[in-house]
């Protein structure tokens, strides 16, 4: 399994980077005013500090690497919980949500699809009153482009809250599972073209590959759902009313997601189905010509074979060669005969 | 996979039709007065508009393409909020239902089968105080045969309301499942005739293509339920009380829609093994006769070829020729009888 | 499919009696009076629409195909919802519970199986005051029995109510069900007696027909279930709180029927496995007998060739005849042996 | 199917001791006076019905067939519903609870298996202020043991009241369960065995017959779950507060039977596959030695054939046999080379 | 099964054990003072009971096999009800959870995978005021490096309360599930590999195994769901608030597990799908080119069969013999050719 050992690899990968420190941490901040909207990256964690006590919104994007001692002072100066870091660093958590009174915490998987190996990344967020955090593992940044529409439509729209942040970092997420989810719809696709053309033995590791896949992007969305379906419902104050609108479209889009995985599943296990029996049609195929062949000859040889013996009273007949041919087209033709009355040919 | 193909030929036609802007959208307006219906195909929005302020209930319909610019304009005017436009504009947008404070909006997939493949169009709807917006990708008509009736209705039936009118859309879209699903059902009827009589690969393809479509329309159907379970439940003041028995009514036809689809998917799948075994038997029978034909001939071409040995004892007999022909028709008869002992012929 | 056509058959014939009018239409009138009970069949809808004014609880039973004109009559008659008279006669209409404030609306569909086709009947209940009016699809009156049992138990018991009338119509359709079940579950004994005995194709169409009718008849109860649910929790003035256990046993009997047709649906999906492997452990028994034969011939007409070769040296040896019986027979046993070692033969 | 029939027998033996009257019905009665307890079998209910107006506590045991004269005649003096007679009577109700002021009823299915045959017996239960009724269908005492722990117990434990005897008695029935899924558990393992070392068709029906097993052992237990649950939360006067740890331990025991017979199920559905795989694999051994030999002499067969033509050129050669015999182990050493590239031999 | 048997010699290992009495025994007491944790083993009880009533916060470990004896002292002393010590000796408890007014009693399944054998050992807890009781079967005692890490960790943290103690052992006990999930990861990896490179029939032992194995897994983690649901929102006074996020994070660690396991089923699942289509495959290459050789030959033998015939004309003509030659070598073409045109070769 290929896709196995290069995801492991790329865990690796992420893990040698904890140890790599503030080198391999990229800190972006993004800070709103009432009349501008800043962006830029930081290589001082106090820089950002700064701004977690002024009365605008802002934004720290902690990514490449979740490393311990970066998390533990932002952790320390924003009042994080120690079960938090924890979940944060755990890149094995699954997606929850936890209300504190002060803040919302929330664990998300992003996915991305190579067209071969599909890489989830651990996402954490921390939504605040006047600030919000986010957390990638992997040095790929997820929000750079949500980060850079802000920034241009600064003009544009008003200054928006942490919770329509929220929003608008989750959407992100969950836009980018459509994107994958297309990508293995068309793995799918291809791979019905296969089991029709030419079913062979890698087309059932690929189907399992995908498969495997399905499953596993099944198990990042789902409890999604339920993370939404709380964050709408549980009336925390810092939702505000406004938002709610966009966390139901959200709850759908998540829904259609899920129902997308299942109906991929199905497909995905029906190609299986059309596979086995694409490839036994085939075998059957063969088999049947060539028995037919061989059965066809059988007898024939078998007359052949009579009139090999040394003293074989017929042979004396005059046109004893030609009564050996006779029978033996005879015997022929009644046996296609059969044959083609019971459709075998 | 012709079916995919046609489908995103068709998709992609759907799309290039929403660059073409005015030309393709086609509005048609109803409006219903004291004593009088009256249809007309509008060119010009500020028509729709004029009507927005009467007391009189009207029906906007918008068909052929959602176009941006024209939507944009509809929405200002309407005052939609921006998520409802975004939600019109994305057919992959699943079926939902979301309320504000002025009206409702509900997305649902209009389906059509042409015996191959399923289309699935994207219909939205707003329903408000004295008016009901709907929205309909591609360039077919759903509601015309809707609108006629109501038209020519009109000296029978009182005044509806909104809320009526919405419910009478949605009717003639849920109807529309159960036209699709008896044609499946006929076209599955076929395939099961097809797996008794002559099963062959094209079955295993067009019974996978039965299921994707299956798979599909359910994904089209099921979030309705939900969605018109929150709308009766919702107590929401623009649907009436004497409309609730047409919604638990209509709520009902699409239970039954899911329970038809589930059991159209049993159906197939037992389909499935239906073929399978019935291919599998059809091989089997092939082989059985085949090698028994086979077998029979094994042993007797042994003897023919032992007495083919350049000098062969036996031979010198007398009788040695009629000898070698009993030996072998007395092997024969003792193989077939105990095939047929064992039942195999 | 024969069970399909037929089915289709007796669809159509229940059609065209939709349109022979009040010929085929026959309607029962119970009435209940203090000290009597009267049981005739009416000609004229006048007589039963003097009875429902009257204090006496009435059963007015319509079967025979639902006429459009009689059912309108009733209709205006009795102040029925124009939704209810469609459900009436739209004999696809799902199981399903309707309360208006004067009456409860139910339908239900009852079942009958002659061995091979399952037939689905549509049975309308409306509840009201001082009446109970039935409705049955189909000329094979239901309720018979059960109107003969209340005439003849008339000294016995008590005036019934109309809900005590409803729950027996509902009970005498349940109960309609496990004989249904029943007759089903012996079929699917047969199907096993046969798989082990003689496995066959039309086996494989038997059991898949079995399956169909199955999942048809869990569409028709298992909205019931809900159907029942709904009665007794609702609170409806017209239930009476002493017909409650009697709704709660029938509710039971609905989940039994229900667990029923599960496990049968079981039972028939184990059989396919079943049928599949005893198809094939036939098959593989005689493809191997009969390869072990050939196998061991093989080699022995080869060494017969050898020594057919005109020239062949140790044929001038003396005992050379002697030696080939000799040789071909020892790889013969070696052959044999090698093969009961293996547990082959 | 032969535990379709035997089980078919044991039923019908059933019913025949129905008819059998008062001979073939046992009762016993269990007495608690404040410090002693008396159990003795009756012969005459009044001996019964003397005991239940006293304050003490009272255990009536019916078994031996229900016999409906007797159960009328109890039904009668104790005061009990007509529908709770139609329930002991009926040993198709499936296992249920109903509420009534003064007593609670309730109906199970207590499990008997002897390695070949589940036997599922028809137990019902009332528990009212101060006795409890227990009606057995067979003649299988299946509380004696019960009856005996409490006769023995008598110094040690206070005067446990209907709703603890109640609990006693299903923890009975419920222990029951896990003897009887042990057993199959330990029929499964033995399948597994065969499943390994001796695959053949009788294996396949034994599976079918404990997949059978399990799901009617599981339509048992599944009703005693809500039973229970409801018993706990329904808080009926007659169930004492001190009860209740106890009946929330016998629910989890439910539900750990359920669990169980999930995963039995599981377990033997997977048997089947690995049936069918080793099955196969088998036969594909088999085939594949046996073919590998027939490949090796057909291509040497043919030499000999050519070298037995009358006239062949090469055999005037000196040394034309060795020739031949060199060609042709040549053609059969490449052969087995090839073969054993490839891993067939 | 050699699993099955390794798992019942240990269980009965682990009863034989039951009867070793106090010898086999070991109790652990760790005691939180203001300024000190104690831990030491204790060879009396009593050393036990004497720390139940001081204010110090108290944790007494059983392991290696709970004994009665031992165990009765206990539950006499700390005044345990009958039922809670019927379930901590009963090693088929599943996981359940019941409160008292002065304790909350838990039981748990820790787990252990050894690559072979999933071994699963009933653990109870009892978390009253100012003490926690913990019963381990088996020998080996899960929570000494939880001991050891508070013992170490006593200068920095608080004194917990039991419920924080409870957490920590339940959390050690989720851990495990995940490092035994992993394993058996793993193991469905490694059989992924075995069935591309080379499928057998040991294969499909290992896969069963490991489908038994999650199957047993699955049953041990999933009521812990309910248990710690239930331990949440019940608001015992023993849990503190602050021990809540804690234990929300636990909920949805065994949540994780639960997927964790479910994604593992579907895959080993999809793996016998993969091994049965990967071994079919493999077995039609072998036949498809073995039966190809065959019935290139069978007409070629014909051929020289007929040549082989006594007196044949044509072996008078000149150069007689090269016309055989080239009749063969044309037919073997032709029939090449054919199969290389439909791709069977």
């Amino acid at each position: 399994m290929t896709e196995k050992r290069v995801n492991k690899q790329e865990k690796s990968g992420g893990s040698s980077t904890t140890h790599g420190l503030e080198g391999d941490v990229r800190l972006w901040l993004l800070d709103f005013g009432p009349d501008h909207v800043d962006q830029h990256e930081v290589s001082d964690l106090n820089q950002a500090f700064e701004l977690r006590d002024t009365s605008s919104v802002t934004w720290l994007d902690v990514s490449g690497g979740t490393d311990r001692t970066v998390l533990q002072k932002i952790a320390d100066e924003f009042g994080i919980h120690a079960l938090v870091v924890k979940d944060i660093l755990n890149v094995k958590q699954r997606p929850r949500i936890e209300f504190f009174p002060d803040y919302i915490f929330m664990v998300m998987k992003s996915a991305r699809f190579d067209g071969k190996t599909l890489y989830l990344r651990h996402v954490s967020l921390v939504i605040a009153k006047n600030y919000i955090l986010t957390f990638q593992e992997g040095d790929r940044d997820l929000f750079e482009p949500l980060r850079e529409r802000i920034v241009n439509a600064k003009g544009r729209l008003q200054e928006p809250g942490p919770d329509y942040l929220a929003y608008a970092a989750m959407d992100m997420v969950v836009d980018n599972y459509y994107t994958v989810l297309e990508q293995m719809d068309d793995a799918v696709a291809v791979c019905e073209d296969r089991a029709v053309s030419s079913p062979d033995q890698k087309l059932v590791n690929d189907i399992h590959v995908i498969r495997r896949n399905l499953i596993r992007v099944k198990r990042a969305i789902w409890p999604l759902r339920e993370e939404l379906s709380v964050l709408e419902h549980e009336q925390h104050t810092l939702i505000q009313p406004e938002t709610a609108p966009y966390l139901r479209d959200l709850y759908d889009h998540v829904l259609g997601a899920v129902e997308y995985v299942e109906s991929l599943r199905d497909t995905a296990s029906g190609l299986m189905d059309m596979y086995l029996s694409s490839a036994s049609t085939r075998m059957n195929e063969v088999m049947m010509v060539l028995t037919l062949i061989a059965t066809l000859f059988i007898p024939l040889s078998f007359i052949a074979d009579i009139y090999s013996i040394t003293f074989v009273p017929e042979l004396k007949w005059h046109l004893g060669y030609l009564f050996v041919w006779v029978l033996m087209l005879g015997i022929a033709g009644i046996m296609i005969a059969y044959f083609k009355k019971k459709k075998w040919i």
